[in-house]
């Protein structure tokens, strides 16, 4: 049978990065992946969680729950959005998600009619990518800098964009390119947005994996209408597995993501839920995200120490404060999408920049290696690698 | 701010069902809900289970999974699919979902452009009604009868309908209406949908609750030319507080539904793929499935008994041989919604069956009655008052 797809999915093809990852084997090292590592995880504190949730309240864990998200874990959120954060505002409320991931598709669902544009730095992540392009939009991509988007050109394509729906940013450590958009960046961001009445997402799943230099106000911070939707995840706090991210908005947009979320998957597990409520609820989350920031200033200083050894003659970087990602510009000399064969080939996958651009067949120098991922050994071997295929290249 | 919602969004009204559900105290008999009885959760086995998980693979259960699901599981559920249901295809297979909510809203994404047509029995559970609201879909219902969808009308809405894009149905103890189609009918109904070339989305979250009659194959089971999806759920073998439901459809369908499970929720929580594999692998699912149907045909014939007593001269049904649910007409010199009030003002809840068209301010002499949640002494008190409120009426 000959299946008629949607519009929106008809056109989505398979992604760069998926064909790579297909290919990588158990002996590559892994530099394409995204995984929080493993011993980021409080194995310890799930395992005593999950024990006594089944020792005491096995029917809260096993019934259905209510859309919204388990109202203890709400309480909970709610607190870190007004206190940690400063994000909560009386016309706000916040709910559950089944990760940061599904923020995104509840609030296209919610906004996007097919045609219409998504504004999104460029790069971006590519599963919040796809997902816009599955609604159908058209996405318009903005040059990001080391300090966030160039203003310029958003005010441009707000301009030139009538039918803009929302703003896609991840202004901590983001997700291809490390950079962190600057509190004056913020602050004039939001007065576009505001300006244009264009919503703004702001997505921060990597806020906390700070290493260096100082927290930013969010730019929910400064949100005064209900421009900004703001959406945190568990998965690099906790752990990815359990699939539990939530959303602060205005209110009359989260009645309409709940609506959605209902129809998508009725609730998120309460044994997910529940562990991050019991998490945040006794344990030692300032304890625990020192442990986090420990690993990662280690693996993400050991990567770039050794990029500057192995292969500051042929890439520039901007080394990250945070996040999960070092985003390397190879030099002039390089086919991009031939070094990452060759890097491949030699047992190191890494992705080509040109999957996280709104529109994928444009050329870039540029290649995404993830810290998190492999062991400390792996990192050393694999960066070594990578300075053999570039000083071996042609 | 002044959002500007979607189309399928905007026209999208908080249902008649939630209303009543929100003024639901804790003191009222909830006839209106829709949950597993809590004593049919295996809950030794998932306290087991979680308890090995956590102790020999904590890593497997909090680290990112695939999209398609924990390949243990697929492999369970393969399985079962092939000999237990025999409804998988060489040119089928299987993804795991979050609940068989999230197989309505993946199919719904691959498929529906907005103004799009779906075919649905009248009356139709709401959460699918909804799911296909949201992409902005045309339903039109196909009348309900004791053994199945009227054929003749089916047709009709195939011929009439050229941008039908699929039909749902609950073959087995549909909800809301209880009733089963009759074997000749899922034959017609394949029979139809290939000619006129509409998808068939097969729905069977209450197959295995069948307390009285014999099983009749899956439309699926008919599928020669990949027509029919078939969605399963573990929330009324297992629980659904784990969300697990899967989908078995042509490989094709399946990899363009994985795109869009990848957009919304990346894979289901892997600490409920694990329950669901070592249940099905390790555990005795055919004494769980018996002790279930135990359960519901206690609680079945409890209050269709009682319906037989205390509601006889007003009410007309027909004995349900499985599921959830009894679907109650009442006579004319009731008005549904009125009595619906009524029976919530003398402390029970019940659904008025307008919840379930797909044009809720259609008329209609139809309530719902749910035995599942209520225990024993709830179904005997809400019948009661039941026969009280109708006694008594005006």
């Amino acid at each position: 049978m000959e299946y008629k797809i949607s519009g929106g999915l008809a056109s989505l093809k398979p992604s760069i990065i998926r064909e790579i990852l297909k290919n990588t084997g158990g002996s590559v090292i892994p530099f394409a992946a995204g995984n929080p590592a493993p011993d980021a995880f409080p194995v310890d504190d799930v395992r005593e969680i999950l024990g006594e949730l089944m020792e005491n309240n096995p029917v809260l864990a096993l019934q259905y729950g209510v859309t919204e998200g388990y109202a203890p874990l709400i309480a909970e959120l709610e607190k870190m959005c007004r206190d940690r954060y400063n994000v909560l505002s009386d016309s706000d409320s916040v709910i559950v998600t089944s990760g940061a991931q599904q923020v995104m598709s509840l609030l296209s669902h919610t906004l996007l009619n097919p045609g219409d544009t998504v504004i999104c730095e460029e790069p971006a992540f590519i599963g919040a990518l796809n997902c816009f392009r599955a609604f159908g939009a058209k996405l318009v991509g903005v040059p990001l800098e080391a300090d966030g988007m160039n203003i310029e050109a958003l005010e441009n394509a707000f301009k030139s964009e009538p039918n803009a729906k929302f703003l896609y940013t991840i202004p901590n450590f983001q997700n291809p390119a490390g950079s962190t958009t600057s509190f004056e960046k913020r602050k004039a961001i939001y007065a576009l947005a505001k300006k244009y009445g264009i919503i703004i997402l702001e997505d921060n799943p990597y806020g906390e994996t700070r290493v260096a230099g100082e927290d930013i106000p969010a730019i929910k911070t400064m949100d005064d209408c209900g421009l900004v939707v703001y959406s945190g995840s568990f998965s690099k706090i906790v752990a990815p597995g359990i699939r539990v991210g939530f959303v602060c908005a205005n209110k009359e947009l989260i009645a309409k993501m709940t609506v959605v979320k209902q129809t998508q998957d009725v609730h998120t597990p309460l044994t997910s839920q529940y562990i991050v409520y019991k998490w945040l609820h006794d344990y030692d989350y300032e304890a625990h995200i020192a442990k986090i920031r420990d690993i990662y200033r280690r693996k993400l200083n050991l990567m770039c120490d050794l990029i500057d050894e192995e292969l500051g003659d042929y890439v520039e970087y901007v080394r990250p404060q945070g996040g999960l990602f070092v985003w390397c510009k190879l030099d002039d000399r390089f086919d991009m999408l031939t070094f990452v064969r060759k890097a491949s080939e030699a047992g190191v996958s890494i992705v080509p920049g040109s999957a996280f651009l709104c529109d994928e067949s444009k050329s870039t120098q540029y290649v995404r290696l993830n810290f998190s991922t492999p062991t400390d050994e792996g990192i050393v071997k694999g960066v070594k690698i990578l300075g053999e295929v570039a000083r071996n290249y042609r």
